[in-house]
């Protein structure tokens, strides 16, 4: 089940690279390295910081799906005049933030690094691939600037993951407690138009 | 003292990344962000290059000061009207300078690597927080382009604290060369708009 | 040979950072800053995603190269109006996109990482520098939007590389199809402005 969620908000992420690539009119390179990026990008920079080799690395898997996925999307755009925005794919890319919120922090956890560290590491693999997304496409980062919250949904959910391990609660369990508060609290703040107050 | 000069450097280059991020309209995520990136992005930068784990990662009292400091001035700043330039914090940024060009070249120099990428390593330190954080607002990086020799002063610094423990001076008295180096000149570069000539 | 090519390629992918530096109107620190992120970046970020020290870390020749190869320039410049433009230094940039996009391959397959990781690391090692110097100076990186061809050069070079080990040739063997490969694609895709059909 967590497997697919992962694969899941992996497609998500990366359509949502898509979509930024081709309103820049990038070419099929461009489109791929942004949604490369987008998906991958998080977990790349948190594998840094942590001093171990990215996942992606190891299991060419994750780059070979995001191939396929760009290949398609691009061949079916071609075919029909389909519009793929950012709300068709709300519902995987919150399950995704959730996901990555938690397993981020669990790899920061494993690792016995400090609570705030281990929420940090949520944080930067969920949502680090879009602000890095925004760099490359040369705008600045849009969760800095009108985000409905999405990095604070990243934060309670990598917050609750941190503490349900905390209390004894097992892995799967606390990611899927991460799941349910990130994609409800985004969809909250989407239907609402929450913003912080500062 | 050194480690109080440490503090006062962190602070101060935070304060530049949320006196940029106020510019870029950013909420609290991005002020937050940017402060980070400001504050901790060249020395995170030189540990992966290093290939060692950043500092911040084992120490969470490093966030977590730049987080009371983020939503301390964001209080501030809206209760009375306080306007904070760079101008503002002209001298603990000097400090810091000159400071983390000392500690960026003191890391590289405890692992032999050779003079140049001793000296290198201590301006990544110092200077590359800036770049990232013009980098992540979408301009380029103002030390490339009117620095009122920013980088240069950190490179003399840099060059100092390394002659001074070839030399066979200690950590603390060297770091206090690079500290009245960068400080010096760049005061003196702000008062008389030095530019390098090329 | 393979050792000559190495250098004219990080002279040719160093002036293509200049060229870019000089159009921004940088001083002396950027425009050096920036033909090292275009020179070495690439590399570095291979370094850094495979866990191991970049070259230059341990080799200041790479970066005192870069510094006098500058300096030399910028003089020029001032003596006399000589205008150098990418089209100057297609060649030697198309040995580098070759030499580097099999260099890149040869790191990961002396780690058995998978093919397609392989392949991937030799275009980041090829093109992620000219990535990084875009992004640095504030634009959409060429190469995702009107290149001719220039991934697409790095991947077949790379792939051949990769595809040549597989068979039992040898490393020198494999690197020079490899800038064939790419040196030869680059001139038919210059010469007759090919690009991606999507």
């Amino acid at each position: 089940m967590l497997r697919l969620i992962e694969v899941l908000g992996i497609i998500a992420f990366a359509l949502s690279g898509l979509i930024e690539a081709r309103r820049k009119k990038m070419d099929f390179v461009g489109t791929y390295a942004i949604a490369f990026v987008t998906a991958l990008g998080g977990g790349t920079l948190r594998d840094l910081l942590l001093n171990r080799q990215p996942v992606w690395v190891l299991h060419q898997e994750y780059p070979l799906m995001i191939m396929v996925l760009v290949i398609g999307a691009l061949i079916i755009f071609r075919l029909k005049k389909f519009v793929l925005t950012e709300h068709t794919i709300i519902i995987p890319d919150g399950l995704g933030l959730g996901l990555f919120s938690a397993s981020g922090t669990a790899a920061a956890f494993g690792m016995d690094l400090p609570p705030f560290v281990c929420v940090v590491m949520g944080v930067i693999t969920a949502t680090f691939g879009g602000v890095l997304r925004d760099i490359v496409c040369n705008k600045i980062p849009v969760i800095f600037r009108r985000s409905e919250l999405y990095a604070t949904c990243s934060f309670f959910a990598a917050a609750a993951y941190w503490g349900g391990r905390v209390l004894g609660v097992d892995h799967a369990l606390s990611a899927t407690a991460s799941i349910v508060i990130a994609l409800g609290l985004r969809m909250l703040a989407t239907k609402f138009h929450l913003r912080l107050p500062m």
